[in-house]
């Protein structure tokens, strides 16, 4: 059963952390983060797309670094702080616009996009829904690709492997005042339905990881138009 | 590179241990096995194949309970003196044939099957021609599902996560006289590419997990043409 109390307070969450995330985004205070932009970018422009859409972009950095490699890429948000962010960044275009509304109407996503990449963006409970909308603003061949915590690294000692709502408490993320945010963990079968059941199919996954300890950091899936 | 010596023991270690393995199994002695075992055989189940192959079935005992239960079902492995073991149980069709064999000549494998079902039986390096001659193997819809040590749980403290070769020592098999076995461990993202490029679309996962620990036992992975 969908808890609705818990997707509003991650939302909200993102609009109150709005200027500690964004502070920590750009002084690299996430340590993780450096072998995960890197990854991302790099399939990304692997990928070779024309037009790209940075789902849940927040404060836009992806979008821009892909916008400075002459990708034309538009990034959507559904935190007003966050698209503030980004706008006054400035180097691609960014749009406030939250899951429910691609959800209710992908029209408003201006399909369609060679690739449409969700960066540690799909937080909620709600998926399916929000992938098939997704899958609509993709062109045919165009691909799909999803980083998120590495379902293994981040299964946590303390839970059982199953689907279901976590905290996150920012303790690594700097010293500013972080308000703890609920997240949705999906284990590995659980993150492949949601795609199948949206019609993705899964063609690739990747792992990256720490290069000094070699602990898997997160998971990349890239999937198309089943 | 290939290590040819490593895949020669691999399989010379069978026939040794043929007669320990058979006693491990028949007497129900590896504890994880209840619960992959009843996984394997309640997916084969409910995918309702007509005919299925058992591809490196060992002594036997998936081949036959997919027998009993009115699947027609044919067992397949490279080891002399397991075959022997599953011949002389009885309960369904057993012949023997290596993997080389079957990369070789697809057509020995008398197909076309509903399902090939590879249970814990994908342990060599060489992994892509194989299932690219199982697929042949396969009717147009059918399915491939291969069951192996989860990648994750496998993995190991003293291990980079990374394929290659690892030894398997039978500690926890019963007190047989075991000889170590050399077997090819791989990533999550390595099984998913080794499908893909044997032209397999991995379009499910399960992850069977012990009911007391929350422990994931193995991965399930099942894919059909693509």
């Amino acid at each position: 059963m969908l808890d609705a109390h818990l997707e509003q307070r991650l939302h909200a969450t993102w609009e109150t952390n709005a200027d500690a995330w964004t502070n920590a985004v750009r002084a690299g205070r996430i340590s993780s983060r450096r072998t995960t932009d890197a990854a991302i970018l790099d399939l990304v422009i692997a990928l070779a797309p024309q037009r790209v859409l940075d789902v849940g972009c927040g404060e836009g950095w992806l979008t821009r670094a892909l916008g400075t490699r002459g990708i034309a890429a538009v990034g959507v948000d559904g935190s007003a702080a966050l698209i503030q962010q980004a706008q006054a960044a400035g180097g691609a275009t960014f749009h406030l616009l939250s899951y429910e509304a691609i959800i209710a109407d992908p029209e408003q996503l201006h399909g369609s996009y060679d690739l449409i990449v969700c960066n540690f963006s799909l937080l909620g409970e709600t998926l399916v829904p929000l992938l098939s909308a997704l899958r609509t603003a993709l062109r045919v061949d165009g691909q799909l690709v999803v980083q998120t915590v590495h379902p293994w690294s981040a299964r946590g000692d303390s839970h059982y492997y199953r689907d279901g709502w976590r905290t996150e408490h920012f303790a690594s993320f700097g010293e500013d005042d972080w308000q703890p945010m609920p997240w949705y963990f999906r284990t590995l079968s659980s993150w492949i339905a949601s795609c199948r059941q949206a019609r993705l199919q899964v063609e690739r996954c990747i792992e990256p990881a720490d290069p000094a300890t070699d602990q898997t950091l997160s998971l990349i899936i890239v999937a198309h138009s089943a």
